[in-house]
């Protein structure tokens, strides 16, 4: 991975702070966070003054920022895992990695530390392959290439805009499945990364993913918001439909997404069990937005992430916020990030007054 | 795997022999082999007498048994690799599992034997999950479960029908791409099985699968011939060809195609340079062939594998047969396979005269 060198500029790690002391997060990513530039934005919600160990290259925004520069009359909201997407707004960088503060660095099956960022950047700036599946997965990792049977005018494959890694320990299982498996922990690596084939949806995790935010960052926002959203992965779903959103602009683009390595290592916390009533609130929701994902369609006019993402809130809104105000809610929210996207996510950063 | 003590009876296993000797083949299989029936097909082409160890539960068939059966007026052809396909047609098990003679037992990351058997059987008879993707791959698995987001309406999954395993060592790759990378080997052992979404093509190799014979046992048969096919993988297209059928037929049946484990580790014979003028031709037919594949649409009354295979073959002589005549060959043979299996496939086997 000798290109990643010239790369390590082109990186933003962002972190949704949701919890106040982040010392020993921030400590047990040091060998990996210290050779980049984080974003850190401030769970609005969260009282205490934040706890950042020094030895790092970060800045730190907070609600105060997002009102200066976002203002409070609109539609999203950046209360807890959705105050990441703030930090994607004022990341001016190519790519984006993006951590929740409950995860630290994993070990490979051999015990080596896992190289997070350098995995991450190879997965978006080599190919993917979203055209034909290769059952050797990424033909651009070292050792591997595309089997017997592969067209050779697919071989050259498409940019790859996002990557989506997994967990090791506490896996991301919904609150019925935790709380009907309590004991359930992954421990199963799996040395692979994979395109998701064009057309096909997936459920993609915002605890650890990566993103060309040139290219598909307009089509990151905290659009979906349960009614009773809480401070717990498995009380969320802004990332389900942030990734479904992104999925279908990638395929209508000729962009690819992949998934896989790397993997973080997820500390537990929060009962399963009290959160099972919010989260079946979410739960429903995903009986009526799979199929409206699975035959979306997007005019050949969008070209771009931007019109794509206009596209999709559209047809939400035609399709699936008669039904349910959280969906017409959530379109609106898309059509204003659009616009804020355009104001504060482009150009040079807005000074503090 | 407790379920699989029933199902032993339900196996067979089938080698095309492709070499007279098969000593040091069965024998390193023993551990496994010994435990099923097998059947072993004998290449037409094959001059010398079979050399079979003792000790195993098995069935030969020759050229004699295929004129017998099948007669020699026809447009398909069981020499090659595609004696095999022979063996298909005189199972009678609801699984069929079928592998090259040039493969041996693989261990797995830890050391251990792979449960080849086992896990084929595993795939075949767990569900798959083709109408949205789970990250953590197999749910199934022991350990593993449906992510976060994923729909619970879709979570029982449907019937799987073809399990391809992969290969350690020498993996399936084409003749220009080993020639290119003479050294390659694939050494990467990928602990996971998945499910390839609904509408994705991919490559499927015959060096290493298995099948629910009962369900789309009529979508395999050896239709298209390269007119250069040779005794090396790399000089053969008909698996691939095959697999693109099965799959178009198994999205269309709403049944699933799982890939991954198990592995085999595949040893080496042949050169690649030699191979690579009658490769050519192969890797030039794909990029007509996965188009249309992936374009192709059956009839909602075609409910059987086959109907949809009978299909399949009608829109190959309509859209390729014209440019082709290999392709117009591959639709004859396809039609008459599905009548020598309406006829040879089922009910009582014919007894030598």
């Amino acid at each position: 991975m000798s290109q990643l060198n010239i790369m390590d500029s082109e990186v933003d790690i962002v972190v949704g702070a949701l919890h106040s002391d982040l010392t020993s997060f921030m400590n047990e990513w040091k060998p990996i966070f210290s050779q980049y530039h984080l974003i850190i934005v401030k769970d609005p919600e969260l009282k205490e003054d934040l706890i950042i160990p020094d030895g790092f290259d970060l800045d730190v925004y907070t609600q105060q920022d997002i009102d200066r520069i976002v203002g409070a009359s609109n539609s999203i909201k950046f209360s807890g895992y959705s105050c990441r997407y703030f930090g994607y707004l004022m990341s001016r960088k190519k790519y984006i990695i993006s951590i929740d503060d409950d995860c630290v660095p994993a070990k490979d099956d051999k015990g080596l530390l896992v190289e997070f960022v350098a995995q991450h950047i190879s997965n978006l700036s080599t190919p993917a392959t979203p055209f034909f599946f290769n059952t050797l997965y990424d033909p651009f990792r070292k050792g591997a290439d595309f089997v017997r049977g592969y067209p050779f005018s697919l071989r050259s494959g498409v940019a790859c805009s996002l990557s989506c890694g997994l967990w090791l320990n506490l896996a991301d299982y919904d609150a019925p499945t935790q709380a009907l498996k309590p004991s359930l922990r992954n421990t199963r690596y799996v040395d692979a990364v994979l395109t998701i084939p064009a057309g096909a949806m997936l459920p993609v995790s915002g605890i650890n993913i990566a993103f060309d935010r040139e290219v598909v960052g307009p089509a990151l926002c905290p659009a979906l918001r349960l009614a009773g959203e809480g401070k717990f992965r498995w009380e969320t779903m802004e990332d389900i439909w942030c990734g479904l959103c992104v999925k279908v602009t990638c395929d209508h683009l000729k962009l690819g997404v992949k998934s896989g390595l790397p993997y973080v290592w997820r500390n537990e916390r929060g009962s399963a069990v009290e959160s099972l009533k919010k989260e079946w609130e979410g739960v429903k929701l995903m009986e009526e937005v799979v199929p409206f994902f699975q035959t979306l369609r997007l005019p050949e006019a969008a070209v771009t992430a931007e019109a794509c993402f206009l596209e999709i809130a559209k047809a939400v809104k035609e399709k699936l916020g008669r039904s349910n105000q959280m969906f017409a809610r959530a379109a609106d929210a898309m059509v204003e990030w659009v616009e804020i996207w355009k104001n504060a996510g482009s150009g040079p950063l807005p000074v503090d007054n």
